[in-house]
């Protein structure tokens, strides 16, 4: 069985955006400064990368099966237009279905009730195997929470941005330790990190 | 010249301490498991490092020449008795003299008007063309505010605190760009990370 996993573009003082979602050209900044052309599923979207931040993607997405997202990430993207750039089923947990979906032509699957524990046995079942990708923060800190996350990825970004929205957003029965890094990649302007949950501590 | 520093030990989600003092035993678990003893000027502080983390330690120690702290870190070791145990100069930056200081026997400097600027500028004076370490977090935030810090080390932990005191906390201007990692080091249970500030960005 896959593992549950998250992973975000973080600041060296623990945000996935700065205030009023500003910062965005610096924690994605590695997106574009490399030779490596990469293609997604979603035609307007290509990312230029360096040989190892390409190759982290490509990991990445290899060891995808679907996807949990929540709400403010699902309505800031416009639901991907229906498709999501990994190209994998996304499950979505939110209160109420968004106007307009589910749509025929989208692999979108969306959870109202049952909170993180029903979505990610859904988007366990659409998987085939492989992993689940846990977004943004406050799905992942439900996560962590409900004690279902196995994995974080942090790409860490050497930037202060001083405030905004951290990854982990107060999580309930804090500390969690984490084992690792279990993998460091050293890209330009991003370190790749991932660690290990153990939640026996 | 010697460069003006900070560094700390942080856990993933940016926190130098948790709530109310907490999560010491789990940010500083890399001073105590490794097999190499390492003495300080204080005698009843040694640590047991890993190889890597001895020669982090090292290295810091042969590089520092004083320190500048602020009150809060003062009182709380209390003067760590009148001598660091990195055996340099201290620098403090507080509103007033503390009571029973300065001492003969301690080579500890008292700043109370001229800010953070006066604090460096005496401790550079002190550091015989060594460097400078700032500390803790308030310093260091006061010090990226005034365009004063050369670099940022941050020693990695695996632990997630979910709340507590940041290593930067709120600076004005942010965000700051920063180079780096300059150099990566892994220990047990910590990364040793530098960074290079970029004051141009």
């Amino acid at each position: 069985m896959g593992k549950v996993v998250t992973g975000a573009s973080m600041s060296l003082d623990g945000y996935v955006s700065g205030p009023g979602q500003s910062g965005f050209d610096r924690l994605f900044q590695w997106y574009g400064n490399g030779r490596v052309t990469v293609e997604t599923a979603d035609p307007g979207l290509t990312f230029q990368l360096t040989d190892v931040s390409a190759a982290h993607w490509r990991r990445l997405v290899a060891e995808t099966g679907a996807l949990v997202v929540g709400r403010k990430l699902f309505d800031f993207t416009e639901g991907w237009g229906g498709r999501h750039p990994m190209d994998v089923p996304v499950v979505l947990l939110s209160h109420s279905v968004p106007e307009g979906w589910p749509r025929e032509d989208a692999p979108f699957h969306f959870v109202t009730d049952g909170g993180i524990e029903r979505a990610v046995a859904v988007a366990r079942d659409l998987a085939g195997g492989k992993n689940v990708v846990v977004n943004s923060g406050t799905m992942a800190t439900q996560a962590l929470e409900a004690g279902l996350l196995d994995e974080v990825g942090i790409d860490l970004v050497p930037v202060i941005l001083g405030d905004g929205t951290p990854f982990f957003i107060a999580p309930a029965d804090a500390p969690y330790t984490l084992e690792g890094p279990v993998s460091i990649a050293e890209g330009d302007r991003v370190t790749h990190l991932r660690y290990r949950v153990r939640y026996d501590d």
